[in-house]
Formats: structure tokens, sequence, C-alpha cells
């Protein structure tokens, strides 16, 4: 690579740092954001102003600038997409919670990554909380790892390539052989679970969604550690019978 | 400017006009992606390995891409941000529709563009079709123009300020002194028409919302010009009546 096309991704690279610092920040300061980037407040100012220019950032008043209104476009041409599976997905999700007294949440394969579209939490007490559009790697949880159980050979390698293996929590599994064989496990029975490896206090139960043998996404239920043991029969239960369901309804 | 930084923010362009690409697109080819932003092959090759890196978009299998996991969890992020307003908007554009039989939406300023929010649209018929989260630039149209008309002056000059001006259809105004004429006047009847402007065949009124004297959005009805002067009055009755109201209800 010449010194010239390095010169020219580094600023690509840069210029999704700034957009990365406002994934849920509202408006930021200059010094907020260089802060969160470390970038250089003269390198920041040119990045922004081209930012302005193509629409993804705008300046907001009092020295601030957000999100511009191509990130409305484009995200919301992505919910769009999605979103008769979304309306399929909330009774299923509700049910789940009813019946099970924890989280419901059903992520989709994205890249290295899983993204939560839809989730549905118990309205009181101690729970897991989730955000709809989170993004996890794959090798992470059980969600992650029922994904990777249905996905072609290549995808998996690309996951668990390289310095992709990172840990979110002690309890992240890194080692190579230890999450091939939880893959391979995950395949048999179309089922996983975790511990506090995405969250520390919290586990996860999860079952692929597939339509005929294509893979739509993962069903999860996720709760405080401690509820494990009492719950995970009735849980398991609840997986099998609503990743069915799904299933059978999302073409 | 030096080269060096020239050849910088033009790298920075070429990645967001690559996004841009993806604007309801779906899963785009290399030859898709060359076709619409006319960026030769090597070049987006090398770029799309940049975005796909910083999770702006992601392969998606038989040499798709589509947009990356960042792109949800953005867009995800600002639609929370707005969730509050859109709940209390969605009865009165509702209301609005029933008592109108024409499109409502409400648009809020993002730089000089403003954004769809939330929409509702008649059952059936012959209708105006817009899209949430769909931008114009703020002289376009009496949407935009009743926003400016609530703006600060420095906001008002940066919107029709030099290249900006551009037209979507032969109707839209894009002579600056017509443009000032028709701000002041929104500005004394805090309402506006116009014939045309973003789509050939529609009108669109339009009304600010304002909380005490503080700038909320723009709530407009848009149909098909034939039904134009049959449904004036009572669609200006109806912007007045609903734009009180979400002021009152939006803090």
């Amino acid at each position: 690579m010449t010194k010239e096309s390095e010169r020219t991704i580094a600023a690509v690279e840069a210029a999704f740092q700034l957009l990365d610092a406002f994934d849920g920040a509202g408006a930021l300061r200059l010094a907020d954001l260089h802060e969160r980037t470390g970038l250089t407040r003269s390198r920041i100012l040119r990045l922004l102003g081209t930012l302005e220019v193509c629409g993804y950032v705008v300046a907001s008043g009092k020295g601030q600038y957000v999100l511009g209104p191509k990130i409305f476009r484009l995200g919301w041409s992505m919910r769009d997409a999605y979103s008769p599976m979304i309306s399929v997905l909330r009774p299923a999700l509700e049910r789940a919670v009813a019946d099970s007294g924890v989280t419901a949440f059903f992520s989709i394969p994205r890249g290295d990554q899983r993204v939560v579209l839809a989730k549905c939490e118990p309205s009181s007490g101690v729970r897991y909380v989730v955000e709809e559009g989170q993004a996890r790697a794959l090798h992470v949880g059980a969600t992650g790892r029922v994904l990777l159980a249905n996905m072609e050979p290549e995808l998996v390698d690309a996951a668990l390539s390289g310095g992709r293996i990172t840990a979110l929590t002690p309890a992240t599994i890194i080692d190579a052989d230890e999450l091939r064989a939880s893959i391979d496990s995950a395949r048999a029975e179309q089922f996983a679970v975790s511990f506090g490896e995405a969250t520390s206090t919290a586990f996860a139960m999860a079952a692929p969604v597939l339509s005929g043998s294509r893979l739509v996404g993962a069903l999860s239920l996720a709760g405080p550690l401690e509820d494990y043991e009492a719950r995970r029969e009735v849980c398991r239960e609840i997986l099998e019978r609503e990743a069915r369901f799904l299933g059978s309804r999302i073409a």
C-alpha cells in the first residue's frame, strides 16, 4: 500500500471515529469529541467540515454538533426494511417475557456482529436491560454462538479470526478452541447458554430462528445470574416454542 | 489548504458518497456502487475495506454489501431520542388525517435540511406519500419555510447561501428575494402554502409548532394539487388547532 492510500484510509477511519462518538450522546462540543476520540482539535474541525457538507453531522448552535439528516435517513431505511419482521416479533417476545419473567430479545447477524432488532423487558424488578440497535461481536455469549452455529464456515472463520476475539467481561470466552467447541455444541443442540460474557451479572440462553433451513436470527432470554437455576427449564421450553413459532411466521 | 488535506477530505467525501448509495437500496454489488457513485472500482474496493473495518458496511455474501451494525446503532439511538415526541405526534397526525382527508406529517430542522419524524397517510385513494426519515433542503416548500421563519437569522442566511438553493421540481422557488419574501410572509402569518415544489403534483400547507417561543418543528398537510381549493380552509383550521395542541404537549 502506498503512503498516499494509507493517509487516505486513516482520514476515513478518523471520520467514522467521530461519528461513533455520537452514539447515545446527543449534542457534543469540540472538547467532547477530542476527549472521546483522542484526535487533535484541528483535525476534528477539518473532518467536521466534511461531515457537515455530507449531511452526517450538523452544527446545532452554541458550538455543539449533532448527528445529521443522513443518519436519520439511513437509520430509518434500515428500520423500515425490518419493520414487517419486528411486528411479527413483538407478540412472541411479549409472551416469552410473560411466561419466563426475564428479558427476551431477537438479534440478527450483521458482518462479524449481531444486532438487537427488538426486545421486551419485564415491567418491574431486577432485570437484564438491552437496547434495540445494540451490537455485539458474534463470539460473545449464547446469542452470538447460536448464530455462528448456523452460519457458513467462512463467516465463522472470519468472526473468530485474528485480533477480533476480545473480551467484554472477565467471563467472555476468548480461547479459539473453546469457542469452536461451544459453537459445535450449539449446532448439535440448536441451543446455547452463557454466564456473564456480555454483562458480568447476567445469564443468557438462546435458540436460532430458522425459516426452513435458512437462519433468520436468534431468540434470547437473559436475566440476573442468581435466577438461572430456578428458571432454566421453563426458559428453555419457551425458547424452543417461540423460536419454532417465529420460524414458521418469518418468510 | 494543502494538497494533502484536499486529498484527505476527498477520501472522506467518497466514503460518505458510498454510504449514501445504500439509501433505500438493500444489498448492492460493486457494479451497483460504481454506477451509483461514479467512483472507480479500485477506489470503491479500498474504501469498502475501511467502511467494513469501521462497521458501517458489511459484506453479505455473493459479492454484495449492505449497511453495517453502526448505522443500526446510530439510527436507533436517534429514533430513541425522539420517541417520546413521536408518541405525542401520532394521535395528532391521525386526527389531522381523519379530519382533512390528506396526508399529515411532522418535520424538524436539522442543519440546512428538515427531516420527517412522523407521518400519517389516508388509508385509500390518491394521496401524497411521505417517508419518515426523509430529508429536504429548508428552502423547498411550505414546511421548510415555516421552519426558516422561526429560526435565527444566521441559520436562515446559511440555508439560503451560495450554491445551496437548488430546484427539486420546475416549481421550486430558487430566487433568493422571492424566498426571503415567502419566509417573511410565513413569519407574519405563522403559516405557509406551496404548490408542486417538492413533488410536482402536490400542494403542501404548514404551520410551525412552538413550545412557548421555542421552535419544535413543523406540522404539514399535503395532497394532490387538484384537491387544494376544496380542502384549503378545513386544512388551515386543522393545522392551527393541531399545531397549538402539539406546542402545549411537547416540552
